[in-house]
C-alpha cells in the first residue's frame, strides 16, 4: 500500500509538535528577534544577534572605551584574541588550550597559514583543493601559487557528497605540500571525513588545512583526534558573532614551533610594548596575530559562543540533524514533485547544518521568497540554500518557509 | 630684565582663557565623557568615543543586524569600506575619490602594500626605513625582507626632528624599491617632509609608502600634491573610530592598475557573489580588500570622521598647534627646571598633534600620574607622550596635567 502524500498542513502539524518537544526552544528568546513572523533560513550566512551581545557591546562602548579609555587595553582587551580562541577551540572544535586564536578574517588567516605551511615543505610545489570549495579558499591558494610558483591540483566533480579520501588519494604524491578543504561544504553541506583525509595527506608527507566556517557550532569537530594540522573559520555564521566578525585560526601545537606566518606585526612580537628593534615571534599562538584587533567586533563574538558552549555540541547536533532531516522530509513531500532536486546528502551522518535545494528558476524564486518574508540564500546558478541554526530556527520555520517556496514554484 | 617665571597658577589662568576662546570647545560635548575631571592625554593612542558612535553601533546591532539580517549586506554594509575610505581620503588626506579604502589593520595593509610595491620593482632588492619608525612598520618590512631576500637600509639617529630628505638622499640609489616612513613620528611627533622625500625617492625610481597613523585628523596631509605613492593609517587615534578600529590604505590612482596585492580573497574579486572560478581583481580600490570586513567596528568609524570633516582641517590644525604650543610653554615653565627634556620639535610647523617629554624616571612617573587621574602614554625608555586631541582636549587638561606631573617629579 502506498502511503498517502503528506500535505503542507500535515507537515505544519508535525513541525508544531517538534517545536513543542525541542529542548533548545528556549534559546530563541535570548536573541533579538524584532519580527517573530519573519522566516529566517540564512543563519549560516549571518547568525542572529544575541541579546547578551547587544549588552556586551554597549558595555565596551560606554564603560570600557569611553570610561576606561586606554586603561582598558591592559585591563580587558589584550587577551581577548586568545581567550576567545580557547573558548571556541576547546568548547567547539576539539582543540587544546593555546591552539586557537581569534583575529583578522578567514581570508587573511588562510593566507597566513598557507604561506606558513609552504615554507616548511620547501621542496614541494603542489597544493590540492576542490573546485567546489568556497571562493576565498580557492582565490587565496591561487594568489600564493602565483607568488611562489606553485601548482594547484584540483579535485573536480565530487557532486553532492563532496571530496573524500579517495579523491585526495588519487591526486597526492610527494610533491604535495598541502591539502586545503572545507570540513562542511558551503553549497551542499557535505561533511568531509577529516580524519581519513588527514591520514591520506600525512602518509604522503603533506599537511592539511581545514576551513571550518560551516562547521563551527553546528557540527562536531575534533581537530585533535583527526590529527588536523591547520584550520580557519569565521564567527559570524552559527557562532552569532555579528556581520564580518573576526575569524579564528588553529595551529596544531606540535607544529607551531616550526611554523612562521608571513605578516610580522607588533601584536605577534614578544614583549610588544617594549617596541624594540627586530622581530621575534611570540612563543605561542599569539605569533599568528598581526596588528591591533577590532575590539568592538571581537567582544561581540563571546556571548554567542558562550551560549553554544552552554547548550553543548551533542544537543546542538541533535537539533541540527532533526532540522535538516525535517527539511528533507518537506522537500520530498512538497518540492520534489515540483521539479526541485536535493543538493545535499540524504544521510544525516554526512550532512552539516544546512540543506540546499536546486531549481532551474532559483534566482527568481529566492527574490519572490524574500519578498514573501522568507529569507534563504541564493547560490548561483540554481541553489537555494536553507541555513538552519540550532538555537534560533523553528521546525515551523522550515515547514512554512518551504510551503511558501512550493507555492511560488507552482 | 628677566621675565619672572610663570607659576602653575599663571598657566592655569592662561589655560582657562584659552578654553574660553576655543572655537572647537563645543565638540567635547558630543563625546561620551563619564568622568569630566579625568585628564586624558592619550587621545593619540585611543581617541574618545563620540556619542553618535554609540548611537550608530546600536542601530547596526538592533536595526541592521538583528532586524535586517542578511538583507543589510546589500542595503547598508557592502559599500562601507569604500564609502568610509572616500570620507577619510577626500576629507582629511588630500586623496581623490577611489584612492582610499578602509579594511584590515595597519599591519596587514602595510604588508599588502609592501609586497605589491616590491613586485613592480623586481630588479631592486633594497628598502629604506628609519630605526625610530613604529615597530609594526619595521617588523612588516623585516618579514617581507626575510621572505623575498631583501636588504633593509636603516635611517639611524635622526633625533627629535625625524628623517628628512637628506637622510633618504644619503641612502638611496637604483637598488632601492621602496622608502617607508611615518608622516608624523609616533614618539617625537616630528612631521616628515612628504613632498621633498617623495621627490628624492622618485628621482631614484623608488616608491614611497607613508604611515599616517599619527597624522590623520590632526595634521594636514596632501597625498595628491606630495606625489605620494602608497599610504596606510589607523582610525582609532584622532579619528575616534574605537579600539582597534579598521585601518585605511591609499594607492595613488595612476599606480593602481600596475599593482597587485598578495592576499587574494573574495572581497577583492570582481563580481564576488558569482563565486566563480579564478581570481580576477576588482578594477578599482576594492582589489585591496581581503575577506569580510568587521561591520560593527567599521560602522563605528564613520561618526568620528564625519565630525572631524565637519570641524575642518584648518580649525583642527589651529587648535592642535595651540595645544602643543601651550604644552611646550608649560614644559618650559614647570618641567624643564625639574630635569625633563623636550622630546618633540619646538617648531610648531614640523610638530604633529602630540608632545613628548623625557625623564629618566618616566616609567614610575606615568604610573603615579595615572593613579592621580592623568592619563599620558609611556614610551620606553624615558618618554612621556602627551596626546592632545583637537576636539576633546582642553587647555586646562594640559596645564593641570603637567602641573601634577611636575609635582610628582619633585
Amino acid at each position: 500500500m502506498v502511503e498517502p502524500a503528506l500535505t503542507s498542513d500535515d507537515l505544519t502539524r508535525e513541525a508544531v509538535a517538534l517545536d513543542a518537544g525541542d529542548p533548545l526552544a528556549g534559546y530563541r528568546g535570548r536573541f533579538v528577534v524584532p519580527d517573530d513572523d519573519l522566516i529566517y533560513l540564512d543563519g549560516n550566512s549571518l547568525g542572529r544577534a544575541p541579546l547578551a551581545t547587544v549588552q556586551r557591546v554597549n558595555e565596551v562602548l560606554t564603560s570600557e572605551w569611553a570610561g576606561g579609555l586606554i586603561r582598558s587595553w591592559d585591563e580587558r582587551w589584550l587577551d581577548l584574541p586568545v581567550r576567545l580562541g580557547d573558548l571556541i577551540g576547546t568548547g567547539l572544535l576539539g582543540a587544546r588550550p593555546g591552539e586557537v586564536v581569534v583575529c583578522d578574517n578567514t581570508t587573511t588567516n588562510l593566507y597566513k597559514l598557507v604561506q606558513a605551511a609552504m615554507a616548511i615543505r620547501p621542496g614541494r610545489r603542489v597544493v590540492i583543493i576542490d573546485r567546489d570549495n568556497f571562493p576565498t579558499d580557492r582565490y587565496v591558494l591561487e594568489g600564493v601559487a602565483a607568488d611562489r610558483g606553485l601548482v594547484i591540483r584540483w579535485i573536480d566533480d565530487t557532486g553532492v557528497d563532496g571530496p573524500g579520501p579517495e579523491h585526495v588519494a588519487d591526486l597526492i604524491d610527494e610533491d604535495v605540500a598541502l591539502v586545503t578543504l572545507s570540513h562542511v561544504a558551503y553549497q551542499s553541506a557535505a561533511i568531509a571525513d577529516m580524519a581519513a583525509i588527514t591520514e591520506v595527506a600525512h602518509e604522503a608527507g603533506a599537511l592539511t588545512l581545514w576551513d571550518l566556517c560551516h562547521s563551527a557550532g553546528a557540527v562536531p569537530v575534533d581537530l585533535t583526534t583527526a590529527g588536523a594540522d591547520l584550520a580557519v573559520g569565521c564567527t559570524y555564521k552559527y557562532l552569532n558573532g555579528g556581520p564580518g566578525a573576526p575569524a579564528f585560526l588553529y595551529v596544531r601545537d606540535e607544529l607551531r614551533p616550526e611554523l612562521r606566518q608571513p605578516i610580522w606585526g607588533w601584536w605577534g612580537r614578544q614583549e610588544m610594548f617594549e617596541m624594540a628593534q627586530g622581530y621575534r615571534p611570540q612563543p605561542d599562538i599569539r605569533s599568528y596575530l598581526t596588528g591591533t584587533p577590532p575590539v568592538l567586533a571581537l567582544a561581540a563574538v563571546e556571548p554567542g559562543v558562550a551560549m553554544l558552549v552552554e547548550a553543548g555540541l551533542p544537543a546542538l547536533r541533535a537539533k541540527s540533524t532533526a532540522l535538516t532531516g525535517f527539511a528533507v522530509r518537506v522537500f520530498d513531500a512538497l518540492l520534489a514533485p515540483r521539479g526541485f532536486t536535493l543538493g545535499s546528502p540524504r544521510d544525516a551522518a554526512v550532512r552539516g547544518g544546512h540543506v540546499t535545494v536546486c531549481h532551474p528558476d532559483a534566482g527568481r524564486l529566492v527574490r519572490d521568497l524574500t519578498a514573501a518574508g522568507v529569507l534563504p540564500d541564493f547560490r548561483a546558478p540554481d541553489g537555494i540554500r536553507l541555513g538552519l541554526a540550532p538555537l534560533t530556527t523553528r521546525f515551523t520555520d522550515v515547514s512554512r518557509g518551504l510551503a511558501r517556496l512550493a507555492a511560488l514554484a507552482d
